[in-house]
């Protein structure tokens, strides 16, 4: 069809992950968080609404002012060094369309997040890959890396495990152009990124309020970078990207630190007993820093598992790519379910 | 900087109507519902909030499905001619990137919404605009237009005038590239192009949500078009770019089509008014097919009132192109407020 542009027409959507619509599913598969959004968050969007919902009618504040307020306070950045999107995928697409013109290259670790190829496509941007070590660094990552944008996903999904500052800092010297720091799953970590970003005028981290702030359904995420950054991603961003709801949620859960904590916490000491009692089936598990566990049945075949437990309507994610069919992504549930999910893979064996 | 593309580093970004903070203005200056949305639509949204809002912390469905549903049905397509969008933003912007690449052309006509050059610049894709003639048709547009794209915005905003559909037929015949009927407020008219997308290959209609259905604080847009074209729109979009709240208010509104018709028909009734009272004041008004008007007072100083209208907290569109700057472009508000607009304009001669 003539009227698109050629690599449109022919690329392959990215499919996201299986949404189940019936009840009655143990849902590990898109590492959505178990407990509810705080309940400010809940009372913001009904305040928003009330009585008729009139504000609805008239526009959001299309700078998204008092959620940037609120974020540079917590991260401890001035606004001007932070932005909102309509989810960190806004800010990923965005950055790609900032930083690399047709034909540029950007780079990413494989494994990782596969829509930075997605995204690239889009823009008409080449791709390079870089495998990991055996001890999670990148493998041949060159002295100098001369693609626009290199994207870290820190902690890795679908791995688990983190990059050490010290180590994102040597990439971040080595990079010509940006290095993206996504730190979609930081909060289950022990250390981020933001302060590297004071000391690296290359560096950029984003975040999303998908994972630990509960809110996957509303579309939030937020990147930290130079104000000269920022104001590129400005001026390329759909002017009105937030919805009024989406403004007043992410505001509330970002203010409500103390849901965060006990929900983090939670979550994290789950995953610890679950990597435990894993182990003790003989899987073998990546110490992770997010709410999910990769982890390797005895039989090194990921495949069987995902099966055995979606007969039993346990969803967990299962990847064919060869470096990563050994094994299985397991979003952390609440201890009711994962209790569920051990005694299965107990009789599945 | 280098680590932005120089086009993206030098680019001015669109910058959207003045919102005041404070209250006490009247608001005639971003063509926003006066009314509020249906009940239905607060309703949906407090639904999906449900108990502690745990909805929110699972992904909404990344096909909107049951939102193309509810449009499919309202316009009389298969589902598969229909996509949602983030606002009809989101779809011009991807309509842009699907079609046009580096260096390639769009058109539109000049003057009608600006933000189509900005979209352009981002993808680096060059702008050509063609003007209007006196009985509102496209000055000079060749026999055979070669730009990827054209945005033709049916009703005319700002001036409120509309296409007839045989003039619409008549252009697609005439483009190589697609040609995009912008029907932003084409629910305040009397006719409108959704049939022809049936008759021409190229032609795609957008609309928004944000006037006719009082919804523009939620960010939602449509297009009706070919399956294939729709499948590369599907392609672009951020995988996830409607929230929850976002869906359940689009499917609501659609559904309540007995309000839309009320609300509508009462911001007809007073445009109609208005635009005789103005006329009795010696203004020039162009017939609105829209939720506004464009008048020019009998001096063709439209800075002068703008700015006598502003010191009574009346807030308006003045624009200062010079095929503009003539007139104003003002919203139709309650009755009431436009009773007290058309007082002042009285009293400002």
């Amino acid at each position: 069809m003539s009227y698109l542009r050629k690599d449109i027409a022919e690329m392959a959507g990215y499919v996201p992950g299986f949404q189940p619509q019936e009840e009655g599913w143990i849902k590990l598969n898109t590492n959505e968080n178990p407990y509810p959004p705080s309940p400010q968050v809940v009372a913001a969007i009904r305040e928003e609404l009330e009585g008729d919902g009139a504000a609805l009618r008239q526009y959001p504040d299309a700078a998204s002012r008092r959620l940037r307020q609120v974020a540079a306070e917590l991260y401890g950045f001035d606004p001007s060094w932070v932005i909102a999107a309509n989810g960190s995928d806004e800010l990923l697409n965005n950055l790609i369309r900032a930083c690399a013109a047709e034909g540029e290259e950007i780079g990413y670790v494989h494994p990782s997040y596969s829509y930075y190829a997605t995204l690239a496509a889009i823009q008409g941007a080449r791709v390079r890959t870089f495998g990991l070590t055996e001890d999670f660094r990148i493998a041949d990552f060159p002295q100098r890396y001369d693609g626009r944008l290199f994207f870290l996903t820190s902690p890795n999904a679908p791995l688990g495990f983190a990059f050490a500052n010290d180590y994102i800092e040597e990439l971040a010297s080595r990079c010509t152009g940006l290095l993206v720091v996504d730190e979609a799953y930081v909060d289950f970590a022990d250390a981020n990124a933001l302060e590297l970003v004071r000391r690296h005028e290359n560096l950029v981290v984003t975040r999303t309020l998908s994972k630990s702030y509960a809110l996957a359904g509303m579309r939030l995420g937020l990147a930290v970078a130079r104000p000269e950054i920022v104001a590129a991603l400005d001026n390329i961003r759909d002017h009105y990207h937030l919805d009024r709801l989406a403004l007043a949620a992410g505001e509330a859960a970002l203010r409500d630190q103390n849901w965060l904590r006990a929900t983090v916490g939670r979550i994290r000491t789950t995953r610890e007993r679950v990597a435990a009692e894993l182990r003790r089936l003989g899987y073998t598990v990546i110490d992770s820093h997010t709410n999910f566990l990769f982890a390797s049945p005895p039989d090194g075949d990921g495949r069987r598992v995902f099966e055995a437990l979606f007969a039993r309507r346990i969803l967990v994610r299962h990847f064919s790519d060869p470096l990563l069919a050994h094994g299985l992504r397991i979003s952390i549930g609440t201890d009711a379910e994962m209790n569920v999910v051990l005694a299965a893979l107990a009789e599945i064996g």
